[in-house]
């Protein structure tokens, strides 16, 4: 199949090496996996910086946030301390508390053409409060009744919930209660109102009995949130067997909203579909990726911090009908790619439901 | 320490043999995790029947609902069939897929005095719906604004939620929208707004990082739920040490809102304790039981379905300042106990926060 997506030829658009770390003892590992939006003149990206203290040969260390004065706190474990029970590139266990091995924030870059960005000199968005103290991850923003969201999960030794602030200008920030209680992620916003009612994709993580699926809630104020109904489940034997989850807010087209969302199978291979809902019954499927319209097949997306993944999480519609998609490659550099609305839905015909 | 709690003596109130199974083919394993109220002159518990189809050598056999049809269907597996991976007391999995061994509905039993008891022939409340195919668990009753309000488990191939049914007559029920996605139990829902609000205690299963903690939202209807605040961890070394959970609805006392909350240590022993909250800010912590006033220690308790389980989630004041606990012994059988609010508020003087 050819692909109906061009990938920036000078990908990766951002690199770890980009970003200024936050403070001067700290390395920038990865910049990724970036929310997008249209701001006057400029694109802009939200990316995830992915930052830990400078690593010394027989230390592991990593950093959290005071939840009382948001100051960060360095930690360093010797790695033959026999308190160290657990570590590797993503996490660490210390005498039974986890912790991430990095810690996350959010950083504004900014292009003229959607091409080429320039990355603030300091961070954005930080955790703060007890629900953010490992950091924040995989912003989403859209704009809805003039103010744009940015929604984001948040990491603490609580748990993985989803967090909002808002902003009219990006100078200030406005907070918002936590949406919703953990294990949760992957928000999407519905870019307005149905029915008089506020929308949102989200995805609870279950660890009981369950599967890892993509769940729609509904809301008056943008706060509260309820009335929650399944949408996508993981389908055995499929390149989205093992877990889905929303990337950014969906899109209206005349068939439908349509939702580009990332999934995994058994091998950790991260893949982009779609799947097309009703307009104005929005937990009804019309549609669904067969097949992902978006692979890792990329070097910087095939190795990197974990390798084989493409996560998309922001898109601009700078022509219309046409999406520059932002992406995370290999959860470690942001780059680009260009596809078609008209594109993607045609690869959903033969998946139609 | 002395006791505080007075089981009742002729415990176990309610057994699986007191409950006439909701088909011929079936078992009644498990009469337990009674939510309870009084409503005119009796004393309602709802009561957790969990049922499976008679055993025969060499078979596994369950049950679930179809979500379309609401109609049961009976599961069979040869113990020997490759497929089935994994089977115990509690669950079996087959190619990959997950099942309860039981099907649990919610069934009402009446008294006049609070101790003895005479269960409905058939099922009050069964699961319906996509969220409730494996069935209903563990009620909690509680009257807001003139209706009682039922909240529960449901649980299903999509996970566990928790979902509300209301009364005002206990002979009709409205369903109300899943309140929490999953992993998501143990609602306790406060007795009336604070400050304008509805409040509830919540408790989120956590799959990659976190505690199994007790949360608080809120909500103005009783539908939308948000600003999710924590209230209280597992604590390490305790006999909270694992997971906690809320019992039923808050108790107002003029020293803070009472919770009775049951939590688990590393031995996975169920006991109650307490914790008092703030009257106008529920979410602060003012106390909490260092010991728990209420273990496992009769025989009906240390075995069973589940050994060494109290599991508390409904009372009734039929006397001021007097609760009768019901709970759910060893995941078992229905018993009950009397305690005084004054004795539990003193027992917690030593673990003012």
């Amino acid at each position: 199949m050819r692909s109906i997506v061009d990938k920036f030829p000078h990908n990766p658009i951002v690199r770890p090496g980009d970003v200024n770390p936050s403070r001067a003892d700290f390395e920038v590992v990865c910049a990724f996996n970036a929310g997008a939006t249209l701001y006057g003149e400029e694109t802009l990206l939200m990316i995830r910086v992915a930052e830990r203290p400078v690593s010394e040969k027989g230390w592991v260390s990593t950093a959290e946030l005071d939840p009382e004065s948001g100051e960060t706190k360095v930690l360093r474990f010797k790695t033959d301390d026999p308190g160290l029970q657990e570590h590797d590139a993503r996490g660490l266990v210390y005498r039974g508390k986890k912790y991430l091995t990095t810690l996350s924030h959010l950083r504004l870059a900014r292009s003229r053409n959607g091409r080429n960005f320039t990355v603030d000199s300091v961070p954005t968005l930080t955790g703060s409060g007890p629900y953010e103290t490992f950091g924040l991850e995989d912003a989403r923003m859209v704009w809805i009744d003039g103010w744009c969201y940015i929604s984001f999960t948040g990491v603490s030794a609580w748990g993985v919930v989803t967090g909002l602030r808002r902003t009219r200008d990006f100078t200030t920030f406005e907070r918002l209660p936590v949406m919703f209680a953990p294990d949760n992620k992957d928000i999407a916003l519905f870019p307005g109102k149905i029915g008089g009612r506020y929308y949102t994709l989200h995805r609870p993580a279950v660890r009981h009995i369950g599967v890892m699926a993509i769940w729609l809630a509904s809301s008056d104020n943008l706060r509260d949130w309820g009335d929650h109904h399944t949408v996508i489940a993981p389908r055995p034997g499929y390149w989205d067997s093992e877990r889905v989850g929303a990337g950014a807010s969906p899109i209206k087209t005349s068939e439908g909203w349509l939702e580009l969302y990332h999934a995994s199978d058994e091998n950790t291979r991260y893949c982009t579909g779609a799947v097309l809902l009703d307009l104005e019954k929005p937990w009804k499927v019309i549609a669904r990726s067969e097949e992902p319209f978006f692979v890792p097949d990329q070097p910087y997306e095939t190795s990197g911090f974990l390798a084989n993944v493409v996560f998309h999480n922001g898109y601009v519609e700078r022509e219309p009908g046409v999406l520059d998609l932002y992406y995370g490659a290999a959860n470690e550099v942001t780059c680009g790619a260009s596809v078609k609305i008209a594109d993607i839905l045609d690869s959903l015909k033969s998946g139609r439901i």
